[in-house]
């Protein structure tokens, strides 16, 4: 049995992680940490987990992560950079949900993060745990930069037109629409329900933190710099993020077909038939991002639709599925869940 | 493996049914009908259930149902009592969860449902599927009338205090709110989004269908009728059945400790804390039916809240408790998982 | 032009005030106050306002209150008790939508709202601003204590049958259903999109801050105290009260009639015709509540469904008809509106 | 007064147009038709019109339309080309809310609406009804072919720079997201409440109807044809369009006083402050569209975002504005509600 440790465990990434790990046949859950609700049972915080989680929230400084074999961050950015040498210097295998590790220009981190990080040599280490690109990387890795949510629905569905080099790149869109969770669970005005649900809105227009990981993301499989502009959305679903991307096609090819090659064999990617529209729903609960493409009238356009569950393949799932990785797992081991819909 | 079949399948009760059926250790999915959409793959109706349920459609004519260990009748009212004798005889077991054997009393089923009883004699021997009621003659029974929605959490949450007689049952009220999955998948105005989001409303107070089928479980736990006000709502949620219970004590008694020992032992009903307040999305997906049970500023007015997943412990979940006990499988085997929440 | 001032002008009430009486035909917006948003004009924290009201937030000292004819409180509990007072001096009419004038018993105010009350001479004279109830009173006050959005849908439910003394008041119960905008805008966990959404739950089942003002309500109109469960519950959707009420009938009684003599020119009160169920969104930004009265199977329980919208007939609706009492305007001036459906 | 008679009733653009006719100052309701509903009070089926609208539906030849000064269509497409000839040269003036007369092209029309036209003639006479591109000529016109909700919101999003000529027209992209009354108040199961809450999908990527209005009011603001892909979205509100615009700017310009000047003077479209994110509720049951104009990076991306109520501004609101016009009454007559918010 693997011992998994949380760090930051009273968000919906926490309880997340939480739900998916209890249901591991290979985990055991060993701390979970909030220095606020020390001495809280999880259950009570959360009472879904009733009977199948019987752990209280510890203080870091109480929690057993070093004995762990495996330790989640699922803190707010700038945590996780404070405490993970530490824990690899013990043995211990670390998984940042958290933004840390995920840029590799530190500086670029800094300037869209707003702080100085404190250990750029671990972020050179940090291998970006998005396994349908980084497989054989990971299961190497002792750090895994676990990717955010806009970037995994935007870059799996960029992945394989980018790779055959099939669309100009200097022009890409995404435009995404994320579910309210996504925001966190923080005690926050805007994201109450009087105010989120019954309306759709865009947000962070100017620029948004998940931009630089995307575009380094794409330019990575593009062996050159990319022009992106991503607009999310907030939109009034508890989970879910919608990617409708676009770009124009450079060169005439079968696009399904590129797809559907592309992803032959992978677990977590459903490319689903022609004309297919995904709906959030169709992922809700499960680590799957669907993925349907498009060519409108036939004309030079590509548009690719892209779902996954921000909670899961977004963040906990992901997590999750790299674990397995790391542990030489069978990839999808705990995460067979079929979607809950309606 | 025990081979089911599922009659009726396009209904929310019918995917339901296929996602627990998709992920219990012991099934294999060996048919499932519909007339109208005979030859569509079930996964082209319902994406969620891609690559993981192959079957597609089937008339009732060509599904090999005779040779299933176990059908199970998704199908509206009035069709599994056309059906279930052939497969009684065939040695097949018969899980309606339609309400045709539901009621003992033939003429106050005719009366409710509008239509003449095609077997009654079947009635007679059909068992109620409450399985905390039940269980030991489930465990024997070929034909199971599996109970409705409301009735679960009403039943569920009236139990300990009719049995242990410390409650006047001649003025019971059962307010009850559902989200809308309960009324079905049916292309009906009154049920579309526009109509039934943002806002909230009693139906059918002058008699609902499920008032006859509460009050003969509450008279069966009495040992003598009961008088019961029954209000169902609509409330603007997919899952969930919120039942608000109402009653007069006729005796002093330590409510939490009469229901904690009730549900002893019962995996699928949980008994929370004192001033618990239990909420729908806590047991959303899963077979659990969570109650807190209160008595307001220490008067005689006894007030439960029993919540559960109406289309799991109110359906399909509870379908599959009750083939469990048919096939001597451990009664919550397929029936682990964790709610989904947020 | 009655000159109007709200203090307190950032949450969902003060926003709904404005709302209404900037589109009043015979009020003047003179001031609104908020301490932490001082200088920032209310149209930019409430886009739905930009071009019809151009006022800034100000101090409550910079405000000119005392030269206002009328000065609503949207401010939290404990505030318009301390600033009234002077008010009244100057000349100014009240109208405090919080609950500091509600109770007549300071006592018991005291108890169910944890804090000593300033001034309890002024709770005497208050006047309880239900028209529907105290109409003649309401005219001749200068301080009103405008009702909470629970006891409105409660008392104007009751009100026939407990007037008419045909129902036995020692045992009612009120099982209210509440839209979140009911919590107020404030930044708290529980009302957050992700945790109110798609979900049901009662709260506060142990004693709610309503209980005590229902209660005396309903023992004025009866003419004795009188036994009463109320339970409140939070219901995914913005707007919207649900109450539904349950009482024994002690004499036989044509309640249809009853009801509709007794609001019988009522403008804000509508008796809907026999077997109705009426919808919050009926009443969706509109000051009706509607009304329907069953007698399930016949028997002796009378059920009433009242629904309003808190923030209209529940909150700042009311408080415009109260106004337009005090200042001898027609009841419906600027409450006109139609409801917003769907 | 106006006598104003409406066809086809019982939708969601029809109990909006009774709702604002019902509060429209100079407007007297002298008929309302359905087949269907005839002999039934409007306000039976829509209970947020008791006490406001005491018509009954009556079929169309029953109804005196023919004597009415104006008669809108809200009826499925294909209806209004078959009555409004004989209606015209009745002296009556045409508002037709479907998409009878809004495509120019007979051809075109006939391949996206599956019809032939049953009166090629009137579509050349008609006047596309968006005021702030075409009033002058709506002041002259008997035909008024409303614009479609999407056009709407589109074309205003886009005016400003195709007019200026700043962008490149050739490749512009709008995404756009509905919410699900759009879709129309109609028994289908895939705008069922358990369907279309909490989820969100892309549909009609190949080509929808509104894809050739745009490209034609786009196309008549450039002075050429324009390269357009339109995306839309359902969206789980009831109301409002949210559209994403993205074009690449062909020359620096001021945006921000482009937009400003362009609709200096038009009172229902509100150019927001920089770097403002509208939100759909902000429009709610107004017939106002608000727009934020956006440069991500300073890049030659522009990126607007344009909303409104799709059954206001994008239908029944537009409907009535232009009404006024045609009558010659203040534009915003009967239009001057505040949005409902929260």
């Amino acid at each position: 049995m693997i011992k998994a440790g949380i760090v930051g465990g009273t968000g919906y990434t926490g309880v997340e992680l939480l739900r998916l790990l209890a249901q591991h046949p290979e985990v055991e859950l060993a701390a979970i940490t909030s220095r606020k609700e020390a001495g809280m049972p999880v259950a009570e915080m959360f009472p879904s987990l009733r009977g199948r989680v019987s752990l209280a929230f510890t203080t870091p400084e109480e929690a057993p992560l070093k004995s762990c074999d495996v330790v989640f961050f699922a803190t707010p950015n700038g945590i996780a950079m404070q405490q993970t040498r530490e824990l690899l210097e013990a043995g211990v295998k670390v998984i940042d949900l958290a933004a840390d590790f995920r840029i590799k220009d530190v500086a670029e981190w800094s300037k869209w993060y707003g702080m100085e990080h404190a250990c750029p040599e671990l972020v050179a280490e940090a291998v970006y745990g998005l396994p349908e690109i980084n497989r054989a990387a990971i299961k190497q890795a002792r750090l895994i930069a676990n990717p955010g949510c806009y970037p995994t629905a935007v870059q799996l569905g960029f992945l394989p037109l980018v790779e055959a080099g099939v669309i100009d790149t200097s022009g890409l869109v995404a435009d995404c629409k994320s579910g309210v969770s996504g925001a966190g669970r923080k005690a926050e005005t805007h994201i109450l329900y009087a105010e989120a649900t019954d309306s759709f809105k865009a947000y962070a227009v100017a620029g948004h933190r998940h931009l630089p990981e995307i575009r380094q993301g794409l330019a990575r499989m593009a062996g050159h710099d990319v022009g992106l502009t991503f607009v999310p959305h907030l939109t009034p679903m508890i989970r879910g993020i919608h990617a409708t991307l676009y770009g124009k096609l450079k060169k005439d090819v079968d696009l399904q077909a590129l797809y559907e090659k592309r992803y032959a064999g992978e677990y977590f990617v459903d490319v689903m038939p022609p004309k297919s529209h995904p709906e959030t729903r169709s992922v809700r609960a499960i680590n799957t991002c669907r993925i349907a493409v498009h060519r409108p009238q036939g004309g030079d356009t590509v548009v690719v639709l892209s779902v996954i569950d921000n909670l899961v393949k977004g963040a906990a799932g992901q997590a999750v599925q790299n674990m397995n990785l790391l542990f030489d797992l069978p990839e999808q081991m705990g995460l067979t869940q079929i979607a809950v819909s309606p």
